[in-house]
């Protein structure tokens, strides 16, 4: 039984190698992870175009299997036709960036390990507050270590784990905290430029706000420099709304429209 | 105060046609939807290379703004750069293919309207039960009179709808239902093939597969005939598990093992 490491930068990204190194303590390990970077793809699958699957060497030994296609698209094909057995454990990291608040629902990092929960692996994403990173072997000790709990206490099915963690070093880290999602906001917008062919085009800029100061968010918790973790589901019903909603008397409305 | 509307299955869609045709009696409708289709691409943006826009044009008219890129994007660049001033709403579909279940999270569809709602639009996806699309019409009419009702009433924020319209001639439709996401999985498999040159490839196949039959749930409730109405957020807290999880004491556990 092996745990599988995938995540969204790429087979030859930082956080990944730096992951698997401190995954190799609790157990065999094989990476399936994108052919390049994939970040903000959401939960993309590729239903249009196949799939391509290349062994990758580092140092002439073998290092893992790089896929075309999305984050998904990898944990899938690894489950399905890659390994031989299912895995134990999906870990998807570590990612050059955090992955909290709105910005859940943007990540393909989270998205791989949802995949794995989907097909009813327990699974974990992990991610490093940084725009450059400096502290991986921290994140990635932290990782491995709720991985081997994870492993020895289980995960409820349809629950995976959002892990962030600060980029800092390690004595300036004030803990853990079980959070929530934090509520945010994108200050986004379009810088517009023109080609060298007088054609008009767009860049997407713009950065995430925190709207909110609890410090049970995910975003709060990190910014204070605790290593946030949250408890995942992929349920988008909006329970809370369902009995004022029911009071539109759709049925009855539009019965009587139609 | 216009409508804005935009799909995943590209903006020459007869989903997409259908939905203006019918939206055009309750307001102002402007397209801004991807240049071609994009299902399945989840919560995508795109970070990495820069969106287009194209007018496009038929018989002669003005029709709406194609852009290159995914659903959200679309949404993205028609409130932060083309109309002129926010929407009063947003209406993505009529996508060919339900999304119920568990199959919410691929959707491109839903994404568009998930981002119309972070950016505090009130939102509604529509899709239709079908791989051919028989009764488009009827599915379009229901859009345009759920969304004269959210423009009326409003929608809390945070809170987008979701409806799936069954395939069937009106007179066979059984009523409206509020639903909850289904309990569903996928019997996804890949196929192997070759290449003219030998390269092996593979293609995503399988289907999603109703894994309960509560008469809530979105899956159920269409499949009998229903039109499902559900209302989405986006808060992917596993709330339930939070109690049972914070048991673990991981902020005591790691301090003991740092």
């Amino acid at each position: 039984m092996a745990i599988l490491v995938t995540n969204d930068d790429g087979i030859y990204a930082k956080g990944l190698y730096e992951l698997v190194g401190a995954l190799k303590a609790i157990g065999e390990v094989v990476i399936v992870a994108p052919d390049r970077e994939q970040s903000a793809v959401g939960h993309s699958i590729t239903l249009s175009s196949p799939l391509r699957v290349t062994k990758i060497y580092r140092n002439g030994d073998f290092y893992g299997y790089a896929t075309s296609g999305t984050p998904a698209d990898a944990v899938k094909l690894a489950i399905r036709s890659i390994l031989s057995e299912v895995p134990e454990l999906v870990v998807s990291g570590i990612n050059l960036g955090a992955n909290v608040g709105a910005s859940l629902i943007y990540s393909g990092t989270v998205s791989a390990a949802t995949e794995g929960c989907l097909m009813g692996v327990p699974s974990i994403a992990v991610s490093l507050d940084s725009r450059i990173g400096n502290h991986w072997k921290y994140a990635a000790e932290f990782a491995a270590w709720i991985a081997k709990m994870v492993l020895k206490k289980g995960l409820p099915k349809e629950i995976l784990l959002n892990v962030n963690v600060p980029d800092l070093p390690p004595e300036e880290i004030k803990g853990v905290a079980v959070t929530s999602q934090g509520k945010t906001s994108f200050n986004d917008f379009f810088e517009e430029r023109m080609d060298p062919r007088g054609q008009r085009y767009y860049w997407m800029c713009g950065t995430m706000v925190a709207d909110d100061e609890s410090e049970d968010h995910d975003v709060v918790a990190l910014s204070n420099g605790y290593i946030s973790v949250m408890p995942v589901h992929y349920d988008l019903t909006a329970y809370k709304y369902i009995p004022e909603f029911s009071k539109w008397n759709l049925n009855k409305a539009w019965k009587g429209n139609a």
